[in-house]
């Protein structure tokens, strides 16, 4: 079994490309453990949060928006990025986005997991939430201004068939299907 | 429902930001659905596959390595980037990459999935295989040179403690892990 030591990328340099609103992009040059040297391109996130939540039919909430990336409209769980000041607190991100995105306010909130997402090239990590106990609101947080959303509630199957579809495609609302599907079938 | 024309961030801009060896970051400038403008920060990669593979003991093929957007070594399932001549065959990439990070040749692959790992400013896909029929190969194609890898073969059970330990914390291994509980309870 190797040291911590024999994996080690020490940072020789860090140059900055880019200090966006969201993402931080650098570029690090790094010493190998075997001494050599090697680029690495970095981007840093702040982190976000998904939810799952179920209507009162046991259907899964998904909402539906278009993504610039993909240039795609894609369904998924609701989610978003972890503001500053919640940084220690990302089940407040949680609750937050439920609200805004679905009109449902969570009385319950069960961490499931927290992931990275592209450990490759970025540090965005996805805390996963589980919440319960939904009441709708009747003044809802107000969305953000610049996104347009749908809500949807999916059965098993339909969400099943949303994936093979294609039409759920991203890595947090997959891990939220399996995660209901082992729910069901009894972890 | 909303119709597509409703949900689109039309470009009227896009700015270089940076054109490095892997990743690509751009600045759009869109038109929101209602007329608004706003801005996008986008990371566009080449996507990658994941693999997921058992040794002859029903144990899942994992390698622990340093992941410098992290600072930390972790452990999870074989993978890479998709290089320029592999774009059209991702399968290729899993087949290459699995007999590079473990010494295993597959003999049958399965496509298990392609999913974005983060919709909300990145174009990343990763497409995860199923490979059995595995060899150990005499003299496997040789690692990159700027990575340090060491290979594990862990039980479900030991898969699922990692996970509790954090070792295990990027999203497709995750999958990988659930997809193999999945198939054990029988989806």
């Amino acid at each position: 079994m190797l040291e911590y030591e024999q994996f080690e990328e020490k940072t020789i340099e860090r140059k900055e490309i880019y200090r966006g609103a969201i993402i931080y992009v650098a570029l690090d040059e790094v010493q190998l453990p075997d001494g050599n040297r090697a680029k690495r391109e970095l981007v840093f996130h702040p982190g976000g949060v998904g939810i799952i939540a179920f209507d009162n039919q046991d259907r899964l909430l998904l909402v539906k928006q278009f993504r610039k990336p993909l240039e795609k409209v894609i369904l998924e769980i609701p989610a978003g990025k972890i503001d500053p000041g919640e940084r220690e607190m990302p089940e407040q991100t949680a609750i937050r986005e439920l609200e805004e995105e679905t009109g449902y306010r969570a009385e319950k909130l069960q961490h499931v997991i927290s992931m990275y997402l592209s450990p490759g090239f970025a540090n965005e990590r996805m805390h996963i939430y589980h919440a319960t106990n939904l009441k709708q609101v009747a003044e809802p947080l107000a969305q953000d201004e610049d996104e347009t959303l749908e809500l949807y509630a999916l059965t098993l199957a339909e969400a099943k068939q949303a994936i093979a579809d294609q039409l759920i495609c991203d890595a947090k609302t997959i891990y939220a299907i399996q995660y209901w599907e082992l729910l069901i079938k009894g972890k």
